[in-house]
């Protein structure tokens, strides 16, 4: 297969630099293709401002969304926006890898998304109509190929465990994974999280970095989060609302939007969705 | 009372940007003084790199939060980010106001936090052992003053409702509301959310306008959405997690961080968090 990673740290010294690593050798290893987006050492460009559409006049108004299908038709993103969407029309897989700052992406990768997941490229595409919201959420122009986040997080587990003070794991992700990646098509496996990363030993690391490996051997097999095609009959058009009695009993949030009863191990938690438990499986 | 808007719209002939006059002006009105942190105008630097600690050497190794308490603590943080700290200090309430892109922040004002809640400030604050996890979660630097969203947002109501496809409004700003601004102390206000941002006509416009008027002038007294303060004596330390049976059957997920059973209205929804009624009550 062929894999991009996207990596977002500063520091090539670093935990998430010494996974990355770990990473690329390990799908090296396999057999697959791998190219790194490595965010910083490209000196990437975080905002979104007029500069990015060349041909709005000086003086027009930027009202981004409209830009950006303006001149992803035209053809006229700008030369770095081209070749990040031109690696992910290559990849079968994307990886993006990171650390958790303030529950999210650190700006320069959430830059990478508002830039390169142009209109008619990433959302905006399809029929938009009162009978049809669109090809996404499970369709669009990235579907058939698979995502995965590669995380390190200061707290610990526990901490973001279903009853953690953070919140759980899979809800603080869900923005990126359902609102991001499943957004435009991606098959979107469960998160690979490392926590306490700024307390590791060397045995720490090596169990980290042996997890990883597993990870990544099975990136082809993995099953996917399983969310709800937005197209697929569960929800309600155009007010996209999930239609009553599809859920789990006591589902809510945001799990209602994943696929829960076929799923549920024997004596799973509370929290449902496939990712914690895969998670946990992978560190027992 | 003194209130900092931090706004990051790239078009100051934005639904932003007339957002953020009508509540400047709303709050002047009331002889309340304003600042204004206009990110795109001030050329904010997004990225946390080696040039934010100038007081690191150039081949040491960057560890983020490491150097940003380094940093705090000797007084070296760049002076870009030491005039938003001091706002922050002077300000009594914080409003952080922008499109919601990819269900977050802009990358420019995600770079503002990364940047400017730095470790001994807004993080890494009071006692860290087994027996108390810092000052955090209702406690910390911000506390005693108060924080609001004001957030523009492409897409239906509806399709942000309980059961609306992209996820609860409330459960998608929860890592902004309770993991960036509840964090650091503030007393975090339902959120003020427009819809639809993208199709307003003047009428659309005008109703949206005369909402955030009223919000602005019930912003000393409109109640605070009631997190759950991390040492309250509700989480277990150190595994920081809720104490079973706390919270109202049926909450999971992120609303198990509210208190919520006094603030549920006869005929409430699922989502029970006091800010998404508020919202509806204000729409009404």
């Amino acid at each position: 297969m062929k894999v991009l990673i996207v990596s977002a740290h500063p520091e090539p010294r670093s935990l998430n630099g010494s996974l990355r690593d770990v990473a690329v050798r390990a799908l090296e290893a396999q057999g697959h293709e791998v190219r790194v987006s490595d965010l910083y050492a490209q000196g990437w460009k975080s905002d979104v401002d007029h500069a990015d559409f060349p041909s709005l006049p000086t003086e027009a108004r930027l009202a981004p969304a409209a830009a950006s299908k303006q001149a992803f038709e035209s053809g006229t993103l700008t030369d770095d926006v081209k070749a990040e969407i031109e690696k992910l029309l290559w990849a079968d897989v994307l990886i993006l890898q990171f650390p958790l700052w303030w529950f999210s992406m650190p700006a320069i990768l959430k830059g990478w998304v508002d830039r390169v997941f142009a209109y008619g490229f990433a959302y905006g595409v399809g029929e938009h109509s009162d009978k049809r919201w669109g090809d996404r959420y499970g369709e669009g122009t990235l579907a058939g190929k698979r995502a995965m986040l590669i995380v390190t997080a200061g707290g610990w587990q526990e901490h973001y465990s279903a009853r953690g003070v953070n919140g759980p794991i899979d809800d603080l992700l869900f923005p990126i994974n359902h609102g991001t990646l499943y957004y435009p098509g991606y098959d979107v496996l469960p998160p690979f999280v490392a926590y306490k990363a700024d307390k590791l030993d060397e045995a720490g690391f090596q169990a980290i970095a042996e997890r990883l490996r597993g990870r990544m051997r099975t990136l082809a097999t993995t099953p996917p989060i399983p969310y709800r095609r937005q197209n697929s009959g569960d929800y309600l058009i155009p007010s996209m609302q999930l239609r009553a009695g599809l859920e789990d009993s006591g589902a809510s949030g945001f799990a209602l939007h994943a696929e829960q009863a076929e799923a549920r191990s024997p004596g799973g938690e509370a929290s449902s969705m496939r990712s914690t438990m895969d998670v946990r499986a992978a560190t027992a």
